[in-house]
């Protein structure tokens, strides 16, 4: 039995563009959609009552981050992710990769080096060229080694650990296990990092497909490639060939490149398959990616902008400590619906931001959630009406980035 | 007209307790009830809804912080109070002598000296005997100079001054200006203290009737006189005799001697007004001021507890970062009908206390509060059914300090 059911309702004329729903085990999600992202377990400072009046469907949660800590046998234990955050709606994991690549190249600097290996923990006594930072993360034919963040604990992570991790958090649907590129890579590098993240997606998907979890949990391949047409296009057809129930675009992308990429790979990808576009979550690129075939957006944006003061509006981002906004009696956004527009004044935020109160985190993140969210959600609507490329003109000419 | 009318429903047989309601302009108060604690405008990581979720029925924020930060005028330029922080229920404020006090002798150590002066400025330019330090708070006859503890700017304020703010800030209940000293201060120190916070006493009364505030805001006076009987009785009686809508019990406690204290006011103090034993909040201590005719208790603890790991049950308190709550599957406390026990395991919450995540301080507050406010709220319950004493019993055989 499929876990997910992906339905399109309406597509943009001449374009890659449509408006559905994707079911899952626990419920519907409507899109596209921007999924709000829950890192640790928790969508920083809110409670699920709070997530749900932003209007999201779906939250996302961080493989690598609930891996290491508390540990994913012990969300086990607890029942899975749903039970232990109290989250009971549709609910995301990522794969892994992308954090123990980031994480690992804000350290090491000049790793993402391949080496053969069978032991692990060779892979960790390598050194960086670049004096003597420890590596924090090397990549062998099979996997990642890395050592933990948080205690420097050592850990090595294959396709079939990822994939055995999220079948421990239990989400509706999970991610294969990718190599995230840095498109500063050359072109050798790019290519032989595509060749491991196809074999990875093999070894996922096969370790995946031969546990009971796969009735329940929906899996995405990843598509990468970098900024390379040959290879982006190569990717999306392989990963295309492989029974996935669905797919992940990831990348570290410089805009400009962004919406050629998205392009070339959903042009490929088959239709009737679900598509996510991994941590993008800026107006703009929401509105690129809906037009061209994307259907869930992630990005930790919102609730990290919120938290440092920026507050999407209508017009752009404002942050609230600036000096205009302390005696100002307005919402944030005058046409925005959220709690926190009907209750709060900008003078109040700026006093609590001034003030340092935890809620100002709380009340900027209900905001800048419920504005994107519900930006992804007109979009959506857009479709259906028939008035998509009005509805973007009109919000792109006045949003300033 | 009364801004506030009281009522008792049962009194305690052959004991000072009672069980009653507070009528407000902004609702009622069900007596005996625990305040929580606004401080700057925001009971600390709780929104007014998840306040509610508590049982709560009344606020009370601060003078001193709002005063300084973002101002008084500024709050009443939005509509006052209650709508800058969207709390529509009873409100409280208080006089903003205790922060100008214990922010002063935190930082001066030596103050508390008395010095006639016309020009506040003058009293600044003292110093502490101890080394340079420059006292953050001088008392004059007339009123308290004082430097903000945020930009170091020069305050003066008298019993009026504390008055208008607290107009400004427009609270249902609001409190007299006065000296709240340290229980190790000599008896001829208190003495001269008591006359000066009397004289405040009268003088913040005659301003509030002067004010057509007085019809809307009920203002309280607060009996002071340390440890010492004889100026514990003489401070009630004088207070009395003021023409007050209710009373504040204030001092320094030492935890001995503050059953005695409270008991000399409230045998005093007319029974037909209500009474408020400020800054007090831990379960054994609001027994004892429910059993002796308190109406009213306001503390930071149960939310302060809860941002550092320290959450109430019904046996004692536990620190949340303990590491045998990691593996708990139990709420905080089986008994406890708060929304935190009801979808949150130990396990979770120890999983956001250690991954410094902001839930975790919104999920323990909304325990803590729940868990006081409904131990003053069970004890009203048990002063009407007659069962005081049994239930005392039970809850401190079980509750270890």
């Amino acid at each position: 039995m499929n876990p997910i059911k992906f339905i399109i309702e309406k597509e943009l004329e001449g374009e890659l563009g449509r408006a559905g729903f994707l079911e899952t085990p626990h419920g519907i999600i409507n899109t596209p959609a921007f999924v709000s992202v829950g890192t640790k377990g928790t969508v920083k400072a809110l409670t699920p009552e709070q997530i749900i009046s932003t209007g999201a469907e779906v939250v996302l949660a961080n493989t690598y981050h609930l891996y290491l800590q508390p540990g994913d046998e012990k969300i086990k234990s607890f029942g899975g992710l749903h039970k232990f955050m109290n989250w009971h709606g549709p609910l995301m994991t990522d794969s892994g990769g992308y954090q123990v690549f980031s994480l690992g190249a804000a350290y090491g600097k000049n790793l993402n080096k391949v080496v053969s290996i069978t032991d692990p923990s060779l892979l960790i006594s390598e050194r960086s060229n670049e004096g003597d930072i420890p590596r924090l993360a090397t990549i062998g034919t099979d996997g990642v080694s890395f050592r933990s963040h948080i205690d420097g604990s050592l850990h090595y992570i294959t396709p079939e650990k990822s994939i055995e991790i999220q079948h421990n958090l239990g989400a509706d649907i999970i991610f294969a296990f990718d190599e995230c590129t840095s498109p500063t890579e050359k072109f050798e590098y790019q290519e032989e990092a595509l060749d491991r993240t196809h074999r990875w997606a093999k070894k996922s998907l096969e370790y995946h497909k031969s546990k009971p979890n796969s009735e329940s949990q929906a899996l995405f391949g990843i598509v990468q490639g970098g900024r390379e047409e040959s290879l982006r296009k190569k990717s999306a057809e392989y990963i295309s060939s492989l029974d996935f129930d669905g797919f992940g675009i990831g990348g570290s992308f410089a805009k400009e490149d962004m919406e050629t990429a998205v392009k070339w790979v959903n042009e490929i990808l088959p239709k009737e398959k679900p598509r996510h576009l991994l941590g993008i979550g800026e107006p703009e690129d929401l509105f690129m990616g809906v037009e061209n075939g994307v259907d869930l957006f992630d990005c930790v944006a919102p609730t990290r902008r919120a938290r440092g003061g920026g507050l999407y509006t209508n017009s752009g981002v404002i942050n609230i400590g600036n000096a205009r906004f302390v005696d100002s009696h307005e919402p944030i956004d005058r046409e925005c619906g959220c709690s926190t527009c009907k209750n709060y004044t900008l003078g109040y935020l700026s006093h609590l931001y001034r003030s340092h109160e935890m809620l100002a985190s709380t009340l900027g993140s209900i905001h800048n959630l419920y504005f994107i969210i519900n930006l992804v959600k007109k979009m959506r609507q857009a479709i259906l009406d028939g008035n998509f490329e009005e509805y973007k003109k009109d919000f792109l000419s006045k949003y300033k980035k």
